[in-house]
Formats: structure tokens, sequence, C-alpha cells
């Protein structure tokens, strides 16, 4: 792959990559208040880890950090019946926000001045109305930089895309397009100030680009925030926004929420608009990306959530499904009391590594505690997650890197080495459309046999219901070390099935007291020794672990409702 | 391509693919009871078109004929009361079926002694409960032969395929796997007796294959039945089947429903189960085949519809959403009253003829009589029709004929000549990932644009609401004569949409005294010469028109309303 300094065109004048991209991070930087920021010197990501809580706190007033630290849910309980003002609130946020910047590196956009005079709407409306604009009415929300908003660059971290539209510079759509989510937004009375970053190519489970850099872990600095909503992630997590929305085709939603302590929903396709947006490898059908939540607590996403599907997004975006929001499956979980959870403790390519394993226990030992059932769950190999597994990798490789080596080459940039895992080094030869539907029938049938195999579950449930969800690792290891993330697997056999899956943090941190590496095991495959090289209990002290709670397809609502129960179990 | 005999081996034996289709349509005769044959010699097509009605009865008892003239909704009032026995009807759909393939070839299996041990079952669960197995109880539904049955063939009309899973001769899936939608209408109480003809391919207005030959319209025996799912509309359009399923990807469920008289629903994709079928080109994901019922009234194939609606496929197909049955559109459109229609009275590529504008206007004026309002319905350049066929002739040829060349390739049996519309006549190169992925993107795009198109109509309209559906011709030409259907796109647009439509018969029937060809026009295209010699009202005397009701994606139970308030207004 090339990586020669090249000269790209940006903004009508002839420049190298690097300077291209040093202009953009300095331009970002350049649009923080001066009075929002932490005094220079920063401290050292190994000297101050962790930069949440009482590290945060010395740069905030309390008010500051009231607002800051409350959830999204809270928040909007507050400023739809005006007694918090969203100019108040919106303020609070952006100052944390250019706080997360400057610490983890996490934003690719602002919009700040934008934003309070949105916020200065909404106060006035309610001054004018007593009544809140919409369910979200004042509450900031942070966008993954795949979402088009009136002027603002998208790059999704290429350097190439820099003042262009999705690399192209002559598009009339250039600052001025909106994705469908950002309307939806907009009307609901959301006040959007930013955008967050992304790994280029959006194929990988850290976030890094040539522009912001590799971005980091407000828990810990000194490993990942996750990707590839990783900007989305560092930030929610640092409490620079309450909530946002990231993209999940991998498990891109799910890694960042689990690696920065958070909650995260991966809808099933069709019910969240991503009409309008930014994306890579546009156009391959296999496994559609979605658009979904992040934010510090159930209710949270479950508000965001809602606030999109009350939108009606089906008559904006052709492929979102007419599904009004069904309280119904929630109730049907209270009402049912019991649930049962099917739990994989090993997905026969990798076994967790300590940490995970006992994050994974407490959630089990919670919710059986609150009187529900936990069986195995072990797929039969007609749907084994091997079969997921190769299904997912062929259909990241369909065109060979033909989309992202075109977006390398618009600048000459080189690829983050990062990205190895799903990125080929050279071109390769593309798929066929008789190869890319054979495929397609593949993951069909291994879909069906998953469901099969789930039905079949009612026989021997105490509830003679099928499991109500899995209770599955996001990951084998702990928030990943710097290029240490050879393996999304446990989050990607969600996408190819296109099932609901809900991010509940477990309580567990790494702990090296008792967390300790796996000794005299034999590695059943290279991935799965990469695996556990990427887990060092010294580095990754204090990094939260999570769990996914995987629910059939569109179960969003019912999900969620799953989600609470064993959030509660899991602080009783 | 090969036309020359080669030889393939069926059941052990190898032998001509002349000789295998020989076989098997006299198998097929074969199985047909002698007492159920008209006796021979049968009027030719030209002494007797017409072979409904009057014709048909002089075979039947008035019992029977009371039975097979009753509609599938008012059999199932009946059936599932116990006031007509399950046997009784089975038997009397099983004659007139037979006399169906004697005079017009409309069958590729049948099933009667199942049927009728099916049908006893039926009335001794009646006896015994005093209530019916299912909504469908005792109802006869046949099916397309594309539907995996237990005990029988699939050939969808390649010999290739005769004693095989598929054209897999050694799978263990042949005669004993059955489709999702097969378990679902048992489940219901159904009573499946035949599999219907299929043209080769799939890919064809008409059917025809080298088993049964060119399938024809009991209508008029001069002109076609339609297709793809052909054997469906000739066999329902004779009331030798009350209704059953077809398919549809670009318009094989509405077209054999049009040219028979019928009435036929496009369901969009993802709502009734398409799991464990053949198909062609399985696996191609950027225009998807549905399946959809054909019958002799709106409230027929809303029953059948429905059918399968309440038994909760989405348990059975992971491609399903879960999307409940919704009364409540249905009761919008009876209590908004007043609807609005665009009309499409020209695509832009092919004007209709003389008959289907006539029978396009009786429609318009019929609902502007009834108190709708009708306007105009032209979409802009960004989503214009021709862009819409560009897309759906793209699309049938992205494997450049790899699969059907292959089915064919099985036995050396040569295409039918009224193929070549969408077959090409040798193998093509294949569309690469990217080609693929681009043509998906211009799919969604011009998808976003129809739709913003629709949603703008609500400034225009007297409602303030969007149009409510759409009245276009399903077919420039009256039911086909043999070899001349070289235009689908007057359906295959909704497939591109993915829109939901339903096929009502306009009440207006080919009078060579009022319709008469087009002369001195110029032509725009080659395709719309050749539609307009696709009419000839001398030949064409008597067969019907009808109109396609278009709604936007999954609004299946408003489009059944909105057909019906159509046909009630026709009817008035």
């Amino acid at each position: 792959m090339a990586t020669t300094t090249t000269t790209v065109t940006t903004n009508g004048k002839k420049t190298s990559w690097e300077e291209a991209a040093r202009a953009k991070r300095e331009a970002i930087l350049a649009t923080l208040p001066r009075e929002y920021l932490i005094p220079e010197p920063l401290p050292m990501p190994e000297e101050q880890p962790n930069v949440t809580g009482a590290f945060a706190h010395k740069y905030l007033s309390p008010r500051e950090v009231e607002i800051t630290e409350t959830n999204a849910a809270d928040i909007v309980t507050k400023t739809t019946k005006g007694e918090w003002s969203a100019v108040e609130v919106t303020k609070a946020f952006i100052h944390r926000a250019c706080m997360a910047h400057q610490l983890l590196g996490c934003l690719h956009e602002t919009d700040f001045a934008n934003a309070i005079a949105t916020a200065e709407k909404l106060d006035a409306y309610f001054a004018e109305h007593k009544k809140p604009m919409g369910m979200l009415h004042g509450l900031p929300v942070s966008l993954k930089d795949q979402c088009h908003m009136k002027g603002l660059d998208t790059t999704m971290g290429y350097v190439g895309w820099l003042g262009t539209w999705e690399g192209d510079a002559s598009s009339p759509l250039y600052k001025t397009h909106e994705s469908v989510i950002v309307n939806e937004m907009r009307r609901q009375g959301a006040v959007l100030y930013c955008k967050t970053a992304v790994p280029q190519t959006l194929m990988c489970g850290e976030t890094v680009n040539n522009i912001v850099g590799w971005v980091r872990n407000p828990i810990n600095r000194l490993v990942s925030c996750g990707g590839s909503s990783g900007g989305e992630g560092a930030l929610v997590g640092f409490k620079g926004s309450p909530g946002g929305f990231g993209t999940d085709i991998g498990g891109s939603v799910r890694i960042p929420s689990a690696f920065n302590g958070l909650y995260g929903l991966r809808p099933s396709n069709g019910r969240l608009p991503y009409e309008g947006m930014a994306n890579s490898m546009d156009g391959q059908n296999t496994i559609l990306s979605v658009i979904g939540p992040i934010a510090g607590s159930v209710d949270s996403i479950r508000l965001l959530t809602k606030a999109v599907v009350d939108s009606e997004p089906w008559w904006e975006d052709p492929l979102v499904h007419e599904i009004p929001w069904r309280e119904e499956q929630a109730e049907k979980v209270r009402s049912d009391g019991k649930l049962v959870f099917g739990v994989l403790r090993d997905d026969g390519i990798v076994r967790p590594t300590a940490p995970v394993r006992r994050g994974l226990e407490a959630v089990v030992e919670a919710v059986k505690k609150a009187g529900h059932e936990v069986v195995d769950w072990v797929p039969p190999k007609e749907c084994d997650h091997k079969l997921l597994y190769e299904i997912a990798n062929t259909t990241w490789g369909l065109d060979g890197g033909t989309d992202v080596f075109k977006a390398f080459g618009l600048s000459g940039e080189p690829p983050a080495p990062h990205l190895m895992v799903h990125v080929p080094e050279t071109l390769q030869a593309e798929k066929t459309a008789s190869e890319i539907a054979a495929l397609n029938v593949r993951k069909r049938r291994v879909q069906k046999a998953y469901m099969d195999f789930w039905n079949s579950t009612a026989k021997t449930t105490s509830t003679g219901r099928p499991i109500d969800a899995i209770i599955a690792p996001p990951c084998p290891h702990p928030p990943a070390m710097e290029n240490k993330f050879p393996y999304t697997f446990a989050t990607t056999f969600v996408n190819v099935l296109d099932y609901s899956a809900v991010i509940v943090p477990s309580g567990v941190v790494v702990d090296p007291a008792v967390d300790k590496p796996d000794e005299g095991l034999t590695w059943r495959s290279d991935v799965e020794r990469k695996a556990h090289e990427g887990f060092d209990p010294l580095i990754q002290k204090g990094a939260p672990i999570a769990v996914q709670l995987i629910g059939r397809r569109l179960q969003e609502e019912k999900m969620l409702a799953v989600a609470e129960v064993v959030d509660k179990a899991l602080k009783a």
C-alpha cells in the first residue's frame, strides 16, 4: 500500500496529506473556547490514566458537574419542564466536551455557536409556549462523524474527504445536506453540538486516523475507547455528552459502549434511519450497518431510541420498517417475571480472558439471585459461531478493499496499522455476483438454523418459552491496549444474525489482584492467542467489563426491558 | 445456447431431456382421476376460447358449481362453521382443477389423495371439537411450484430438476422438506392439493416450459395466463382453486392476477415468509422476490394474507419482520372517507394501448364518482420510471445468466424463446461486488427520491395528506398473445421501490368494437412498439383489463382496504 507523501487539493490549495491532516487537527482545536480548556501542561496518560470523576471536576463548576453527571433521561425530565434551561445544559456539556477532546482526542467537528443559538431558541420556545419542542427538548446529543450536518465537514477519518462530500470535491451536497437522523434529532428538540471520531474505514475495534490520532479511553487513557464509534464512547464516557448515536456493522456501537462503562443498543436493520449518512463499502447489502444510541443508563438509550421511532422515520428513510414503539414488548418482560438466559461462555473460537469471565459470572450470579434461570448456550454445528465468523469475514472482503483503497488514494495517506484485521494490505480480487449470492444464501441458512435452535429451547426452559436473551461477552479481553484488538467476532455474530443487543456494564473492573493471564493453555487459533495477549492486568487496571444481552430480530423494546432487569439485578 | 439433445439421468436411468419431460408430462396427467376428466376430444382454443362459466359447468354437478364458484372468504365462513365439509369442498376443487389442467396445462404436481385424507381429518376434528382447526379450515389452497411439499417434486419448470432437490440429485431434502408457507397453510387448516406451473427461470410474464408447454388463459385460451405465477392465475381464474400463493419479483403475482380477472397482492419484503422455497438467482439481494396471494375477491386475498401473518411467520423465517396484522390501517382508510389517488397514465416509456387506457379511465371515473380525488402522477426526473426500469434490468443481469444456464445445463434443454426478454442468449460476464454495491446505492437513492416526491404531494391534495395510492396499469397491453410480452416494467417499478400493491379488475374487457390499435403514432422506443404490437382486439376479445393500486412499503392492510373501496366504486 502506498505510504509515500502525495499532494492533495484542499480548498483549492495543493498540500501533502500530512499538512492537510495537521491543518484540520489544529482547526478542530481552534474551535474550542479557551476558557473551557484545561491549563497546559496536561498530565500524561501514564501519570493520570483515569480522567473521569474527581480529575474532571477540578476544572468544572459545581453546577456544571451536577448537569454533566446527570443521565440523558433525567436531564430531559428537567429541560422538558423548564427546570433547567437548554442554554445552561448545552454550555456545561460544551465545556466538558472541550476537556474530553484535549485529553482523549475524540472530536472531529464542533458546532458550538449554532448549538447555543439552538438552545436559546428552545428556551424562548418554552418560555412562550410553556411546553417542550419535542421529546429531547434541550438535550445535547453527539453524533458519530458519519452523520452529515449543515456547515460541517464529514471526513470519517479520511484526509482525502476533507473539504468534499464523501470524497467528491464538486458535490453540491457538501456542507448543505443533513442525514435523516440529524433532522429527527432537531425536530425532537435535541441540541447538536459536535461530531465524534471514527477509525479510517470504520472497520476497527479501536478509533484511529491520521487527523486526530489514536483516541483514548477516559476511564483509563492507556487503553482504547473502542471502535468504530469510539469518539462517541470516549466523549459520553467522559460525560462530555449525555448520549449520542454511533453505528454498528460488526460491534461498533457495542465495543465503545462496553469499553467506556456505558449502555448501548444495536437495533436490527430497518428500525432506525441510516438514510443520508456516509459509510464504508456503501451498498454492500449482505450485512447492513445500523445506527444505535450510546448513553449512561438503560432509560437514556431507550429515550434516544424512542425519540427516533416516535419521529416515524419510515416516512423519511425508505429502508425503515413502519414499526411504532411497542411498549407492550417491555410490559410482557415485566409481567413474565421470570426470564431465562442462555449464557455463552465460549464461542468455540476464543475463550474470554479472566476479567471478562469474572464479569460474565457476576451477571449470571446476579440474575440467578434475582430469580431468573440461566442455561448454557451452545449452538449446534449448523449454525456454530465459526460459520458465522466466516460469513462476516467473507462479507468484509467482498470488494477486495476497492472502496477503502479509493478513499486512501484521494490523499495518499496510509492506513493505520490497527486496521489490518479487516483491511487487506494490497487490493484483492472482487467477488462476483454468483459468489455474493451464494454467500447470501449461506447466511440466510445459518440465520434459519440459529432461529430454529433458539425456538427449540422452549422444550427445556422452565417457563416453556424459548430463552429470552443470550448473555455474552462483547469482547474476550478488557478494553484494548493500542493495536491489540484482533477479534471483533464476539459482537459480530449478532450482526450476521441481525439480532437486537444491549450492552450493560457488569460492575466488574479489571483488578490485577484477582485477574491473572491464563497460563499453560493451548491456543486453538492465532486469534485466540492474540486475544489473550491483549490482556495485561497492570495496564488495563480499572477498565470496565460489560456484557451483551442479545435478543432476536427487531426486539428492541424487549431487550431494553431485559437490560433494565439485568441492570437492576446487578445493582441490587 | 445449447439446444442439442443431451442425456440426463432421471431416477437412475439415462434419458434425453425430451423423454424426461414427456414422462413427467404424462405422469402429471396420470394422477388426474379419470372420472374428473372432460371427455375427449377437447374443443380447440380457437373453437372455445372461454372455458369458464357455462362451458365448465357442463362437466360439473350443480353442487360442485355452487362450491367452486364461491370465493375463498365465503367458503371459509361455511367450512369453519361446519356448514360445508372439507371433503366435499376439496373434491369439488380437485374435479375442477383436473379440468383446468386438461384445458390449460396449469399443473406441475398434484397431491389429491393426501388432500382428501387431510380434509377427512379436518372434518373429524370439527366433529369432535365443534370448532375449526384454523382460519383456513377446509379451504383448498394451491401453491406455485417454488414451494416444497413433502412427497412432491419441485421442478420450477426445469427438466434438469426432476427427481432432485433444486438440481441436486443427492440432497436428503428431496421430497422431505417443506417451505414455511406450506407449514403455515397446514397449521391454519388449509388443504394443499396441487402445485402450479411456472415459466423456466421465473423471469417471464408468460408461463411456458418444456414439461407442460405454454399455459393458457381460461377466459380466452388464445392468450397467456400471465407469469410467472401463471399456473396459479389460470387455475384460480378457472375456479379450479379458490386461491393460492404466487411470487413476485417483477410482477409475477400481479400479471397473472390481472390477466385472469383476479385479485392479487404484492406485499413488501419481509411480510410473508419466503423461507425454504426454490428460486431463481437465489441470494440476489438487490430486489427480493416476495410471496403473495391470488384469489377471486379482495376479502379472499385479505384472508390468505392475514392467515399467514396471524401464524407469526417471524418465528420461522429470519427475514420476516415482526409486524402483526394491523386492522387499524384499514380502519383509517374507512374513517378517512375521502381518498386521493395519483393516476399514472404514461410512465414515459410505454403509453398503454386503447383497452388498457379505457380500463384505467373506468377506474378513475368510478372513484371520482364515489367522491375521491384523482391527480396526475408524474414523478420527477430524480426518480423517473426510466431510472427504475434501468435498475431492475441491471439487477436481473447481475450474474450474467450463470444461475439459469446452470439449470438448463443439467438436462441440456433449451430455454423457451418467450424468455428472451430477461435471459441472455449466451452467458455474460458477472458483475463485481463494487458494481453491485453501486447499483444498491443508486436504487436506495431513487427509493428516497420517490419517497420524498410522494411526501411532497401532501402540499397539493385536498386532504392535506400525501396521496393514498397510485392507480396504474399492470401491463400496457391486454393479456398477452403467445411470445408477445416484451415489457414487464409496468409492474416492476413497484418491486424496485418495494411497495405494496393490489390488483383489482377494472370491469373492462377487450371489445373489438371499441378498442382499436393506435395508428400514426411515433414509438419512443422499441419496447413501446412491441408492446403495441402485443394488442390485437380480435384475438384478445373478452380478455380482462385490471389496474394496480400501489401503496408505500409495508402498507398491506391499508392497500387491501383501498382495493375494497375501489372495487365497491367499480361495482356501484
